[in-house]
């Protein structure tokens, strides 16, 4: 997989060319980082939501599932911190009347000066060759030290000023630094607000009479409001676990990568709960648990690394995200955090309602603590596409784009084809389709040449070939092919449904 | 199924206790016409939701899925008319602050009347006994020609006022009628006004900056707006369908009958695009096969109705209910309407993109007609779970409580029982559940009495129960008790699964 902006340039364009996802009312000129999955994209997506919620709930005899509304009651949003926190600090331009995140801003001037300090780096390796000691170079050289020591300077100050919420001083930041609209060059800017992301609306019949709702900002307060309902009429014992997936609102002012980072996505979430005192150590059975789920897709190894916070969110006492090698380098696609009894606690503060558990090997009663698992489904669909994406040299020095989507997740399992559109071969297609389609998704196609409809097929990202030829009529068989080696078999009608169904069980691929 | 309140009662409670549906955020008391699904729930809800898609989608080679976000360009809204007309006239009562929907009340008083009509027959079919005639009878009773008489005017004055959006005349009806507030009696009534029914919110930073924009008040409009993208890049010729599967919102002011009407729900929806002139033909057809696929799930053909619509939609040319028999009555389970070619063109309108097929056995472009299934994914919900529970009197005098939830659709496939907790029985459970959980959800219980186990997994709806027993030690056998019949069978281990995959499998439950 190239690992550049090239490949996301044409994961898009493939993504949209072959029906996985097309822009949000693109006949309106789309919606702002809004995205439709379409007809493939939509099965993609069904089958990675299906392959977590067997994983997690199917194959866990002590993880349930449950499936909260989007709408909750106001006060959830008090307990969890959003209506107060849950806020980006934004700046406005005066004259583009352009609106950037401040903080983005100042990150991208110290990312500038990093730059200019891996050119000096890049320079002096040219220059010195094998010769050249990097550790030795960055701590002397007048230049690198300056940027780095500025850099470090900035990214501190900044902090320091968010964390003390003094939003004027990271304006005279900006100011001080010249930083300019990046559109425009234009420094005449507004002050820094802090803006809640949350999406509001409003419940009931007018202004007068209206409860301010929110549209939910993540999946877990879900989870958190029905621990006691689930724990008591599910009959659950610690440690057990709730898991979740479902739809979740930002009102990001800057989105962007695609559907990396929308402003409508779907969470895959689970929250375990535990004894106090025994969260770390569940905290790193699930970091494994879950790098183990992710390996068995096969999608390489080198595109997975841990990255471990230092800085934790005031509900943490540990965290670590599970990243993934996209084609804009490593970014998070699943954060495990190990949460406390935060969100339980604030819940029972503000419900007035006892949220807690009678630990009967214990003999006491306590609010659990929860562990985390976190998994954005859209990040994950754009991993799976933006890896299988290929354009493959083939020997005869042609090319082909192949989709190699692991089976058991592709949106097609196979395509039926006769070789002619007559002498009666399309009618044993169709009774090949009449029998597998009970079990799998599958798709006809006569049109073109076989080879192009194979083309075809290896861009859709579909793993079987299955070719219907005048030899079937004399002995039952039919070629299959297989989208990744392009070799080519030939077995009995009947061995069809067998072959299929080894390669795309659970079993085969999460054991 | 006792067809009434009482009835609904106890699937509401029942719905409840064995983690089916909970109130919305129950611990801050709830959000009104919300509602959470539980941990059987969720499965349940997964599993209507598959074998609708299976069975619209994978096994037909002309229908293909796709999955719009909630969050649509605006301008979708005003094309499809919900901007100007997805309204309900309300009036408030000033004194009691109450809110009601105008035409309900209005409504609710001509039932009245109805109610007082049926009252004289009854009287008089008792009176008269066989020679009752109630034609002759409704036809010339005064009391009752003028209640009906009076019903038809109030109606036929209330339907004109509001096709003519005279909301004026609309209160001096209820002024007239002397509708009081149901509540405390009051008359001191405000205006009526239209209120609209989408839940609105804001895109964007700032007031000043940001884009109004609705929650989809149904789904079929992301249909309509990606009809050329999914009919170009899928290669579909007409006839074809694009079936979708998501969360609608309405405002509703009067949400009543549990999860039958919600402010949050889920639809299940399907537009097949044909040539124009052939629309009716396949009204006819999707007619058919949609009641064709209620009765597959065995819940009783009686409880079927069609209602054809004598009022049309200002977009549709015929429209047809399939009703089902709920525990309040026979009330809208899925619609199946006929819709012209008025969505695609009012957004050919709006947007100024042509939304037409290139017919290449007529060879001519046009705009397709459309022919919508459209299920309330919730209301089939309540369906199953209202049809399901029986409160059955055994042979021994004794009640049980069942769930006679379709083996399909069950949350859990089999429950595991080891007879006693000891003598490595537990251990054989283990083994059972481990083999059986790639392909199902099984539950292991070990708790209490076995027949009190069997009760439980009764009234949750589970199909089969397996015990192991000391027996199995001896000869790899168990028992497997159908959930519906109580009767145990004696099978070899081996053989379990065969029998799930029988009892569970699409080909057996859709052929």
């Amino acid at each position: 997989m190239a690992n550049n902006e090239d490949h996301f340039k044409k994961v898009v364009s493939h993504a949209k060319e072959y029906g996985y996802v097309f822009a949000s009312s693109e006949i309106y000129d789309g919606l702002s980082a809004v995205y439709d999955y379409a007809q493939n994209g939509v099965e993609l997506k069904n089958n990675i939501r299906n392959y977590w919620w067997r994983s997690m709930v199917h194959m866990h005899q002590n993880i349930v599932g449950i499936d909260a509304a989007i709408l909750m009651h106001p006060t959830t949003w008090k307990a969890s911190g959003h209506v107060d926190a849950f806020t980006d600090p934004l700046i406005d331009n005066k004259d583009s009347k352009k609106r950037y995140r401040a903080d983005v801003l100042i990150e991208d001037y110290a990312e500038k000066l990093e730059q200019k300090a891996q050119k000096e780096i890049k320079k002096a390796k040219k220059r010195f060759g094998d010769a050249f000691d990097e550790t030795q170079f960055v701590s002397t050289h007048p230049r690198v030290v300056r940027y780095r020591e500025e850099q470090k300077e900035i990214l501190g100050r900044m902090a320091k000023s968010l964390a003390a919420e003094d939003l004027k001083d990271v304006k005279t930041l900006i100011e001080e630094l010249g930083i300019a609209c990046p559109e425009t060059g234009s420094k005449n800017w507004t002050e820094v607000r802090q803006f809640n992301l949350m999406f509001g609306t409003k419940l009931g019949a007018s202004a007068e009479h209206a409860t301010d709702l929110y549209l939910r900002p993540e999946t877990a307060q879900g989870i958190f409001v029905n621990f006691l309902n689930v724990q008591k009429t599910g009959r659950m014992k610690i440690p057990f676990g709730i898991a979740q997936t479902g739809k979740a609102f930002r009102n990001e002012i800057v989105a962007r990568q695609f559907i990396f980072r929308m402003r409508e996505f779907e969470q895959m979430e689970m929250q375990f709960f535990v004894r106090p005192g025994e969260e770390l150590k569940w905290y790193e059975y699930w970091k494994e648990t879950r790098l183990k789920w992710h390996l068995s897709l096969g999608m390489g190894e080198e595109n997975y690394r841990f990255h471990d916070h230092e800085k934790l969110a005031h509900y943490a006492n540990a965290a670590a995200d599970i990243e993934f090698n996209f084609p804009f380098g490593f970014k998070e696609l699943e954060g495990i955090h190990s949460r406390t009894d935060f969100d339980l606690k604030a819940h029972e503060e503000y419900s007035g309602k006892k949220l807690q558990f009678f630990d009967p090997e214990l003999n006491k009663n306590y609010v659990p603590y929860v562990v985390e698992t976190s998994i954005g489904l859209d990040r994950m669909f754009l991993a799976v596409l933006s890896n299988a994406l290929e354009e493959e040299e083939l020997e005869d020095g042609k090319t082909r784009t192949v989709l190699k989507i692991p089976a058991i997740l592709a949106p097609t399992k196979a395509a039926i084809l006769p070789l002619v559109k007559k002498d009666g071969l399309p009618e044993i297609a169709e009774k090949i389709i009449e029998d597998l389609q009970w079990d799998y998704n599958v798709v006809y196609d006569e049109k073109d040449a076989v080879g192009r409809r194979y083309r075809r097929q290896d861009a859709a990202g579909t793993p079987f070939c299955i070719t219907i030829d005048h030899q079937t009529k004399e002995d039952n068989t039919v070629t299959i092919r297989d989208r990744d080696s392009m070799e080519q078999e030939r077995i009995d009608i009947s061995e069809i449904s067998e072959k299929l169904k080894k390669s795309v069980s659970f079993k085969t691929w999460l054991q």
